[in-house]
């Protein structure tokens, strides 16, 4: 049923680059069909039907963009289980998380149509004209929302549907009207192909151009680089690490014509435990913990990596639990033998660091690419010392950091860079250290939350799924949530214009 | 009454770097007193403070803010003629230009006062929490919108006061609630210090902390080098030519934690005299362009700089009719004698490029710094294959470009690159070929304009005053208008924060 072809502007085409192919990362065994990278002249084809379609596309009624945008989700809906079965194979993912994810990614170009068909986010702001205003007349002006022109988005390993071919910066890429030319993730091309169909599919069936949507294949870095610099492009969306994420914005920067480069580069998460909060339980925020942390085999870009407390019985009994937990926790299969690879030279990496404990790692399971899970220890001073302590390691590990007193803590978070999110827990008692950290914590991250965990981001007009540097890298945007059409957009004045030229939208 | 001294946290301090003087262009004498350059202490301590009044000034009431800006207004106004008497020395500007530019900037101080109090601005985005929601409860969302932080921001040379030290991007910085440096321009260093003291005296009535602005002179390029890389500088705004722009946002890209950088960078304006429109009224549309070119000796970012018409009797007729108004032009005085050399050098490079023909030319005036306005002619072809036609003169001069026909103005609307404003002349005669044009000049430009000239920007919610790269670095924003508060904010979601934690704005 896989073609293992591109598709250039809807229609598949066999590419000729480099050949790869998916990789089962439960049993390392590999899966057909093979994937030959796309050449030059795809992506160059690809590109220019982008840029063809877009005075079409773009100049699309809100409502129409709302009708593919839910032919697409009918789409991926009627494909049915090969689609959930292929993405197992390709990520290692449970059913249940897929089958989640799937829900989360219809639901998602869903809230886009809706937002779409409600009118609000194409509304036109007016200042009317004045023609008796003096000393000069104000002629009539209407700022309106045009899309940017062709984008480029990059799948995302961890979320193989939800930040992937029609994930969430495809969907809001599609709302504001901008034609697409997605690079698949090597990771899964089977799972990528398949929703690339049903987009395909949709697009047809909606009769808009073809260059509306190509997908390409590489699993080297060289459609990406050509992508990001083709003149076509005006805008990228990426989801990834930080390296490949900043080489991609250079790319994007060094252009002729620079373009907005959106990457969501990963972040540290950091959790505080206030004294009060961690006193009250410590068992019951040992459990919370380790389940936000080994959730999606800790490969979420908001898994709580740093948790940080202050010396005491309290902890000591909080450590004494997530160490006996994380022990004990499952061993899941990663998405990639390369994550699985990356993860365990991480850990490797942390466990021999000067000052820092391994306080516990999951059993090894004798099965290949399984994560496991471990947790981590170091004082505050020698945290504060340490950069490198501060890096993400992607997959499920914590590090704890144990302060001295109130004054360290609130170091410990003065030192932290960009993040998409940061926590507090707190009782009411709390309040005073709290009081002092939540301006910190909301200069730092895009996202404060009190009493729960950051994994789980929620889909809705409220979310800031973002964050300073390097956690994005534009820290005025996100990537989940209504808003997050907003990146795609620009504004255009339109001054006196006569009826017959002014915009459709201006209604 | 000018000290020649910097402004650090709200107080006079003499610098200790190279000194310089302000220029009467309109005879070439130097204006006591001597300004000293910052040093980089100075830039250090501005910046220190700056960052230090943020925990304050980000977290004031929108109100508060309000009456701060209003404040900034009422001092302004204070001054009186003495602003007036030292802005016309230093720029050459006349009385009147200078009266109402004053007016513009003290409406558009009033203007973000306004947007403030009205309260949506800052209205919070919020997703209530559903929880008894299956098969996860959603937590209480609320999305604001926050301060980036300390903001640098560059005097423009040519409104020494509405794109100056209280200009746009110090008012909708202030406004949006971040704390100020600025680098004055070396072209009118008393203007800026009058305007100065007047901002640090509403900070101080207004029981705000010192370190909400400061400014920095110098006439060299360390102090805004050293202000756009230090670490408290979080954004900056600039307003000036395209390789300062350009050399600037470098280094804001370059820095550890690279910084929204935000230039407008100019623009060549093109204007399409579509052939109803022509035909009906060649000597009409001489006369308002050429006044619209001339305006402040043409050294506006929105001066008409290309003029693009099609070969025939009308074309004729408008090139005559324009040749002799640009003969019988006023040779104003320009801001400052650099501005005045760079022009002359731009014309005489213009002069001699092959193909291109010089029709008209203003007499030479005996007095120094004196803008010639000057018209030149070529024909499609020529300008297509030279991207040296398409560059900004910073002064009154125009390229008026000879199309062959219709498709051949097309050609030429494709070949732009990212403009302020594009201008289309047309009766209702000229619908077909407005309509082919319409989505090339909306997609080149923030501003399209019809049957007016793009000198003369609104300030309004509507207005949209940048434009794709190279006119800005970030073609999705605006300096003028009640949008251009957005630069410097960055939303922030907050998830589940107890009552005695949460924002007062959410109110």
């Amino acid at each position: 049923m896989l073609a293992g072809h591109q598709i250039i502007a809807g229609r598949g085409e066999p590419g000729s680059g480099p050949v790869f192919r998916a990789v089962n990362p439960a049993d390392a065994a590999t899966l057909a069909p093979d994937y030959a990278s796309a050449t030059p002249t795809q992506v160059d084809a690809a590109c220019n039907a982008a840029r063809d379609a877009f005075p079409n596309f773009g100049n699309t009624a809100p409502d129409q963009r709302a009708s593919l945008l839910e032919a697409v989700a009918a789409e991926i809906e009627a494909v049915g289980e090969a689609l959930i079965e292929r993405a197992m194979d390709e990520t290692g993912l449970p059913e249940a998380r897929l089958q989640g994810e799937r829900g989360r990614t219809t639901g998602q170009l869903r809230m886009f149509a809706e937002l779409l068909r409600q009118g609000d986010a194409f509304k036109p702001v007016v200042d009317a004209a004045l023609p008796d205003r003096q000393p000069a007349p104000r002629p009539h002006l209407v700022r309106l929302n045009r899309p940017l022109g062709p984008v480029a988005v990059f799948g995302a390993a961890n979320f193989p549907l939800a930040f992937s071919v029609a994930g969430g910066d495809s969907a809001s890429a599609l709302a504001a009207g901008c034609p697409l030319v997605v690079k698949a993730h090597p990771g899964h091309p089977g799972t990528s192909e398949i929703v690339g169909r049903a987009i395909a599919r949709a697009v047809e069936a909606c009769g808009l151009p073809g260059g509306v949507f190509s997908l390409l294949f590489d699993d080297g870095h060289a459609v990406g680089g050509a992508l990001v610099q083709h003149p076509a492009i005006k805008a990228v969306g990426f989801t990834g690490s930080r390296r490949g994420g900043l080489a991609l914005s250079a790319l994007a920067t060094a252009r002729p014509e620079p373009i907005p480069f959106h990457a969501e580069m990963g972040s540290i998460n950091p959790v505080f435990f206030l004294p009060a909060a961690l006193s009250a339980r410590p068992q019951g925020h040992a459990e919370a913990v380790a389940a936000s942390m080994q959730m999606g085999a800790g490969q979420f870009c908001t898994q709580p990596g740093l948790l940080v407390a202050i010396e005491g019985s309290a902890l000591d009994a909080f450590a004494a639990s997530l160490a006996a937990t994380v022990e004990q926790a499952v061993c899941q299969t990663m998405l990639t033998p390369g994550i699985f690879q990356a993860y365990q030279q991480a850990v490797e990496r942390r466990s021999s660091t000067p000052g820092v404990m391994l306080l516990a790692r999951a059993g090894a399971p004798g099965q290949p690419n399984r994560c496991r899970p471990c947790l981590f220890a170091v004082d505050a001073g020698t945290f504060l010392a340490d950069a490198s302590l501060a890096e993400e390691i992607f997959g499920a590990s914590s590090l704890l950091v144990r302060c001295r007193d109130a004054d360290q803590m609130r170091d410990v978070a003065r030192s932290l860079e960009g993040q998409l999110t940061a926590t507090l827990q707190l009782e009411n008692a709390d309040e005073s250290l709290a009081r002092d950290l939540m301006p910190v914590l909301e200069g730092v991250a895009g996202r404060v939350l009190c009493n729960g965990y950051p994994t789980g981001v929620e889909v809705c007009a409220a979310m800031m799924h973002g964050g300073p540097y390097p956690a994005t890298t534009d820290g005025r945007t996100t990537s989940v949530g209504t808003a997050a059409m907003q990146r795609w957009l620009r504004p255009v004045c339109y001054q006196g214009l006569p009826d017959f030229l002014r915009p459709e939208a201006e209604g």
